[in-house]
């Protein structure tokens, strides 16, 4: 199976990005975990994005607040589809980062998902990667059945 | 190949739908394109995403303005990843289109582009098409390619 | 009397879907408490908005947060009025519910209060089953008098 | 059938408010126009709000702008379900007139509707005319129905 | 000397108004304070404004948060100068009483100061009543020498 | 009669200036109009603010755009009261030049009023002015009642 | 003297570039120009700010719109001070490129002037070449006091 | 060695002004720090920015909130390079400050940081200050290097 390269511009980005290696756990989809950051180590997360389809990736998410490049750069070295995730940080809720990561310019698109959306961007590249895989497209229908039936089971605890 | 889904809220939609068409035809990727509101058509939008995955679908591009719920309306009835375009319409700059698409809950993720970005969102489409696609991936990186050697020979001009 | 449906997007919104339960006991107002997702169990959202009108509701109150796609989901299923309350989440401050819920397209409405704004919610609910219901007319009115009351009581207290 | 009253704070409010008077017509529900400002005619506001269940009305539209107080101001003076269209002016977009009509108090809601949204705030009148009236209720899904089908004679068009 | 209203809509505004009463006391002008709301009980805060001038108020500071029409409400009804002073409440950090206190439109002035800016609305208040009061003039000639004095003292206290 | 200082940042400003100057001259009351940049002529400004109590000047009208600093840097300078219209400029809707105009720290309030509300500056200038002139108080009141006319003639074309 | 990087992402920004490259001819300060997009060719954009020091630069402007990541991108590959000017785009009226621009993380700054500011960029830049360059800061002071001299033209023909 | 010197509008300005004087420290940059208020010392903070490029000073750093006129106060009145850090203050997340600090008007510059970014302002005044000492510029040089060796290690952490 391909695998999912999770890149976060800093360690203080580390608790959004638990929340997508536990649902890649859940899925059984393998992943590998880096911190590059857009602007202090350009040079690295430059060669991440150029090697990663070689090296047997299928998609990757970027974690980024603020002035959020790095799922950008990223994808401008690549051409697997690239997931942003916009961090909130201490100042502007996250708007900053969420403006950073979603409005990129024609030819280099970003999947941006929520602000600090981490278990939906592990859920969408689940989704890319079950592109032609039926085992794991089923486990994401499972996965969902679940929670629709966590929902309806409050849902029916509300009536007792 | 799999077929890209175009699905607009509205037909006022089009000019901006048309720029993915545009992109999706240059990569020779099939597609099919509907106009279904998430609430004026609740069922046959609701139909067109159950169906999607048989249908031989392997990426939706939903289009809608305001509060735009179609991406998300589509996503919840699929488990193909559905990317969404917030369409900007007479007020708040598309601000409110944004806003709805991308901060979706937790369990149904939509791939957001930016405000008005089809053609992003067909790039992203044939990205997602291309895992396993080897001619389909070269024909992006191609398509890339001749996107940077147009802005460096405007840069070339500009030195003449 | 009609009934009120109450309609929430996750358990998460309990605290404040309370304030409206309270204020319709309050007013006497029979009411029915549900959480469906607009994105997680959309077949039952729908199921229950189709219905209502024939189950004997005369008013949907729907609450959800970020993007707050269930009240247009619930109105584009039914033509009873439906009552849409924002839910700030974690990040921008109610902003993405408030457009979400109050941007609707033309041709389904929701009726949009203020952000986590339930108790209005339940007293504008109760305004539109009071119409043609005099005794649930004069409760409202007595009780926006008792509100009158207790500003005025405060003001005096100032003056002691 | 009760009557709708629309109230606008200018008459500059007109090309917006003209869009409710022809969905009321269509309905073929009666209505009275008027301008009222809630700063330059306070009194003929107040007075309008206060007598209005008493002439036979069954909701008001108030529609304003910028500081858009005239929903609000008519709440506070009737039971009354008081619907709220703000009124996009030569700044802001429309966001100052939408936080000042939709963020009221608790115990005086204004059931609000997007910026410029008469069409909705007509509907939505509407649907509540509608309680306990078959036949305006029988209109109302007609016309929805009618919605529905145009954005499906739409869709079919793009398959030709 | 004219004394100066200080109105609230609510006594949840009473932490920030302190700071109107504390500065107004400094500057030895008689005030009264007053709970009144826009929407809970116009008539009273159309009776207080109509019944200023006479009563021998020469300047109104009104707070309100959330849609806050208290300032504009009272300035319908007075040609005193009234003061707007927006307060933050839970949601939405401010901005929704920002710009429903300044955005007035024509006819209606309402002289806004910052988001919780009581103290500010005091001194305003101060400058106006002291049109033509050369000891009142003075006092906040002073007032101002000595904050300027404050500020100058700590950049010393830098240096040493 | 005290005058009334009219200060823009740029003649680009004269457009709006102008609705206060019109309104002024309505009144009756003598003004002044100066171009003066906080931060092109800062010598000027703050002379001129300096000065302005001993010229004659009751208040003065600052106007200005995008980092709109005009108002406070002249408020800095006088205990005038003085008040800010943040102008709209080609970016941001003046947003920016209202929340620079209004935002003032303790100390130095800005009485602001909505973004290009010249002729409620100039109106709110004359109810400053009339503090303790009983003429130009009737002629504010009577300006008043005309508006209120219009909006009820306006009102009562529409039932013929 | 030191050169002045003027780098722009797109040739659609070329008419803000050139208000920046017309106040650099005025102050004689060399100059050159280049169209390099921090995601079509990144590699080009990270070579020339690599170079941009030994190439005899001493400040580089970088002109960026929507997710502006051009000034940031540079700014990581070099020491030299740079400067951003966000572009206003067809949407959201450059809040996008500012926040983009201006929010970079600890360790990379960016000196970041008005939306659309390029005539300021050039002035800063001037600025910063002008450490140790008498002559350069004679003529920016002179230019300065051009500026300042217009505007008290503009104001003394008021007065006439 | 030029100095750098850094203002601060309020003594509450400081916790993020020390992390201004903390970098210059570790550069071994001189450096002066003031409280001056651009409203409540406008005289002092002219007076400071007028002497400050004879006394040796190369860039000011200037720290201020909510209407941020400091940073562009300073800037009126020097040619020298004026950097300005928007602070974060009780309402509006800091917004205000951003808006007030880099909107300057066409002539007098502000080079901005991001939102509390004293760090970076300092980063900023050392590039400024480097042009021409090829010491100073490798000790920027060394400390960039630091800082991505750290992001590198904390990655290769995670390895392990």
């Amino acid at each position: 199976m391909k695998k999912v390269g999770i890149v976060m511009g800093s360690d203080s980005d580390m608790p959004v990005a638990e929340k997508a290696i536990e649902r890649l756990k859940d899925f059984g989809i393998p992943y590998e975990v880096h911190i590059y950051s857009a602007h202090r180590t350009p040079a690295q997360a430059k060669a991440f994005a150029e090697g990663a389809e070689a090296a047997g990736f299928g998609a990757i998410i970027a974690l980024a607040g603020k002035a959020a490049h790095l799922a950008g750069a990223l994808a401008a070295n690549t051409t697997l589809p690239v997931i942003g995730v916009p961090v909130k940080s201490s100042t502007l809720d996250g708007l900053d980062a969420l403006l950073s990561t979603v409005q990129m310019p024609t030819g280099i698109p970003v999947a941006t998902v929520a602000i600090d959306g981490a278990t939906n961007a592990a859920i969408l590249a689940a989704q890319i990667i079950a592109t032609g895989d039926e085992a794991l497209s089923a486990t994401i229908k499972e996965d969902r059945a679940k929670a629709a039936a966590a929902v309806l089971e409050k849902d029916a605890a509300l009536s007792n």
